[in-house]
């Protein structure tokens, strides 16, 4: 009965994530649905990714949580505008909440916006929001057996970001390891080692955002 | 609807908790519920409280994750008694999933059970397991913000231990203003910091764990 209930709710996300798709889409911008696990890293990879692409492109962000507002004052700090969703105790955003959340910003301004998920390696991967790709990131103080543990986020993103790979030598990850079971789960999706906050290796994650978003416009046009 | 939906779930897991709970305490036997995000340590925690207290109690294992098994042998190879769990999706533990793990254990024989949660800082705050005690793991790299973002688990946890405080001085981490949100959250918790795989540290939350099962022994006899 359990799995029943949770089908329909995804089948009733599904519906509304393909009108998000739609609303994008006609406003002409990107949508990223970047997910991770609680402090990986997630807002200072985006502030990493807005330095990066700021003079491309013009940038909206949501934010994501269960509670507090200060990743959405840390972005707006930044000069860009930023939505906070509270999702009051649901481990995961939905594509109804994106929608309210999308509704104010001027998307017809905006040719990337960054969807900051909820910290969890489970759910958010499980729902459609409408984004144009899903982006993961693990930080190297979880460890390389994550992808043999939470296997489903790491074969629905796009690209998978290992941040905090400064601090590669204090911990014990094998990064081969890492990589080969990454790849036998997902071999498309490239891995982008980086440092978010020292900016080490943010470029060439940046190159392949900026790549997608031009493709997904010339594809539109 | 959804709200509905979700406080059915929790209504019957409720049920199913009280019937663990007695039969946990028919079977004199403390259950401790350790709650964490991926990859802040739950494993090599029990292990350093099992290397600390085995020779004081009779110790065994529920090792819950979404997909693999390498947790169960990596404590099985101890010469503990463990038990997987794999929720195939389910970002957390219920308690439906605990009881069919406990009826393989010998219970009778056993003084503690650890069960390791799903690594999520969410969901499973909201469902009880009819376990004797919640316990939380936040590890340093995570940041000193999650009492913020995830103000539950906090407030559900007897005791936060703050796992891998030898690496405090590679991260941007205020202690202080960690120690000030939790207090404000929960007064009565103590925090432990610790390493859990170098082992300083785990004797203060190892002594407060071995006087929490005392405790509850007496209080059954």
């Amino acid at each position: 009965m359990k799995v029943d209930l949770e089908r329909q709710i995804l089948a009733a996300n599904d519906v509304l994530a393909a009108e998000n798709r739609a609303l994008f889409e006609a406003a002409g911008v990107f949508v990223l649905d970047l997910m991770a696990s609680p402090g990986a890293g997630k807002t200072s990879t985006i502030l990493a990714t807005i330095a990066a692409l700021a003079d491309r492109y013009s940038i909206g962000v949501i934010e994501g949580d269960i509670a507090g507002k200060v990743d959405a004052e840390r972005v707006r700090a930044h000069g860009i505008p930023a939505v906070q969703i509270n999702t009051g105790g649901a481990c995961h955003l939905e594509s109804a909440m994106v929608r309210r959340a999308a509704e104010t910003l001027d998307l017809d301004s905006l040719d990337l916006v960054i969807i900051e998920n909820v910290g969890n390696l489970v759910c958010p991967s499980d729902f459609d929001l409408g984004e144009s790709a899903k982006v993961m990131i693990l930080s190297v103080p979880e460890g390389h057996d994550k992808p043999c543990k939470y296997p489903n986020i790491f074969q629905v993103s796009e690209a998978i970001l290992l941040n905090k790979y400064d601090t590669l030598g204090v911990f014990d990850f094998d990064e081969a390891e890492f990589r080969s079971v990454v790849a036998s789960l997902n071999p498309l999706a490239p891995v982008f080692p980086l440092s978010a906050t020292r900016g080490d290796g943010v470029q060439a994650w940046a190159d392949w955002l900026a790549a997608r978003i031009d493709l997904a416009r010339g594809g539109a046009t």
